[in-house]
């Protein structure tokens, strides 16, 4: 089975398997109690913390572990827009988490502007300079956009941003960045960032939050005042430290792998036939590829593709709840494209091999399926 | 080495960590993606769902799995609470996640009221009528003490609540009940009801929200639509999967253990020592045991009962960030003994022989720490 579909989930390293078994047996204390085994699991997860904050360019009283990217996002919505009466932005590109919860936001009357990424997936300062302004008090945008993998400048964004509006608090969803591409918070010089395990080799259940120091921040989950009052709740020992060893082994081997080179080589195999789109060519981590395919159906292509032995996605996962590709739509692609979109997307352990074998299985499917597809 | 911190945590299943290693591993699929590995995923995180609500006499479409107790009770008050002019009635014996919770509304200029546990910890029919009214739109009221096991008829105080406010939403802190004392929800009359996977063998990071059928919530945390909608973000398939695994054998254990007599014979060893004070004669789980030492520190105790092999809790491992014991103070406990508190907790697998050792052990330990325990 060749598995393209790494975006939503990366098998979990042996590493982050090993921890889970170890703090969930024999080190299983929590590591709020006062005895010495507990001390010692609370140490681990201190330690856990600098390598996340390492990792991430940021120190380690600026991590706040969460269940998942999604409350990561939640959390920077609800908590981290200090000026209530400012205006709100973000891109029509963003996660269903990011989305949903500026549209939340909406609900309760507030000014939420979208800005358009342009047509290959990417969010631009000039599309960006039309909709913030001085009233402007909060900027998220998607550093690696979940369903084409375009890269947009966040650094330049977030300075743009200040530029204009000096208080206006900006956060980044970084899940599909982090540990693929540069992910240094304080260069990029965010306010919040948005980062996940399980894309990176770690189990399901955990996430994290950068929160700029001295940016005070209430917390979103209330309770006994763990992670310094920030988040409350036993930390999920295994899961942290889990997510610490895979994130370290997943840099590593990204920082080996030429994922561009990949995914440029799957481009090959779909470039110069009629009816066939690639989504997104300008700047991209090249961990995720969107391709569409005129007048038919993605689902119908990835089961077809399936049977073949490929798994794909169609996009997002945590899009399948909703019926078209908003993401796809925000970047113009027309409708009769979107629908027959397959998102193929690589880990630092997807072979060139494979990845151009599964590409071409995609294309044969494709081509089956309808007239449309040629050359 | 004695362990008597089980209301804390107890040490996870094979079961539960089998099922993560399965669900991380071989089976690591995103439940939300479309192929036939992710299908089978989907499936059994459908059978998990089943069997908790089974465990809780719920419908399985009554179920949220969430990140852990301290999120659900979380969501239970800031999407539990429709009508937001009446009054909130929490007793002052909650865990932190509640009483933070209650303390958060109430600092948005909530009318948020407290009702007193007795001296035993229960909060009683007589005690609730007191702050209960017409105007009452939401009460909480923790199911088992998480700091002394003192149960509370929940069913006869949801009735009584009904009657005087036909409309009130009745949440439930169920965490140190579920699997222990029977917690049939539907039997209960509860609206919402919290549990958490890492106190019956489950792993940490995994909890459940009980939303009666029929009751609209708006969810938490939104993003991809995960869960029907009612909790975004990829599910956590192994630790889910493993909390119905571990919850069934825990219940299973539960029912041939008889925690009652335990507490019964480790209260004996307490009892007729002057200075010696028992938190809690009424209605009580059996799973654990406050004791409080007249004129001690209660860390200093557990400390020396370390030394000597035995770890036992002061209290709530959620309230170590939180100087004085709450809970005892609300039951009337003079801080004279409350500085001098341990929580002895037990397990299925806490043998008699080990409880009373341990608890000779503490007793000792007090004994020569000073000369107020006598006898």
């Amino acid at each position: 089975m060749i598995y393209l579909d790494n975006a939503a989930t990366t098998k979990a390293s042996q590493a982050a398997i090993d921890s889970m078994i170890k703090y969930a047996g024999e080190d299983f204390y929590n590591p709020s109690a006062g005895y010495a085994p507990a001390l010692a699991v609370k140490k681990a997860l201190g330690k856990a913390t600098a390598d996340i904050a390492e990792l991430l360019g940021a120190d380690s009283d600026e991590i706040v572990f969460t269940s998942c990217a999604t409350e990561s996002n939640n959390f920077a919505f609800e908590c981290g827009v200090k000026n209530k009466k400012g205006n709100i932005v973000v891109s029509a590109g963003e996660h269903a988490s990011v989305y949903e919860s500026a549209l939340r936001l909406k609900s309760r009357g507030a000014d939420v502007r979208f800005v358009m990424p342009d047509g290959n997936g990417v969010v631009t300062a000039e599309a960006l300079a039309q909709v913030v302004d001085g009233s402007t008090a909060f900027v998220s945008l998607i550093h690696c956009s979940n369903e084409t993998g375009a890269v947009s400048d966040i650094k330049a964004l977030c300075a743009a941003v200040k530029s204009v509006s000096p208080k206006a608090v900006f956060h980044s969803d970084g899940v599909q960045a982090f540990c693929k591409i540069p992910t240094d918070v304080h260069d990029l010089g965010v306010d919040l960032y948005s980062v996940s395990a399980h894309k990176v080799g770690g189990l399901k259940g955990v996430g994290a939050l950068y929160v700029r120091k001295g940016f005070n921040m209430q917390p979103f989950i209330v309770g006994g005042g763990q992670q310094n009052g920030r988040r409350s709740g036993t930390e999920n020992t295994g899961g942290i430290i889990g997510f610490a060893e895979a994130a370290k082994i997943y840099k590593n081997k990204a920082a080996a792998f030429d994922a561009k080179a990949l995914r440029e080589a799957v481009m090959n195999v779909f470039d110069g036939h009629d009816g066939v789109r690639i989504n997104g060519r300008g700047a991209n981590s090249g961990y995720i590829l969107s391709v569409s395919f005129k007048g038919l159906r993605g689902e119908i292509i990835a089961h077809m593709a399936e049977d073949e032995g490929v798994l794909v996605g169609l996009g997002s996962a945590c899009s399948t709840h909703i019926k078209s590709n908003r993401v796809l739509g925000a970047m113009g692609v027309d409708r009769d494209y979107a629908e027959g979109s397959i998102r193929i997307s690589f880990s630092p352990d997807t072979t060139k091999e494979e990845a151009v074998k599964g590409a071409r299985v995609i294309l044969e499917a494709a081509r089956r399926l309808g007239d449309t597809v040629n050359g």
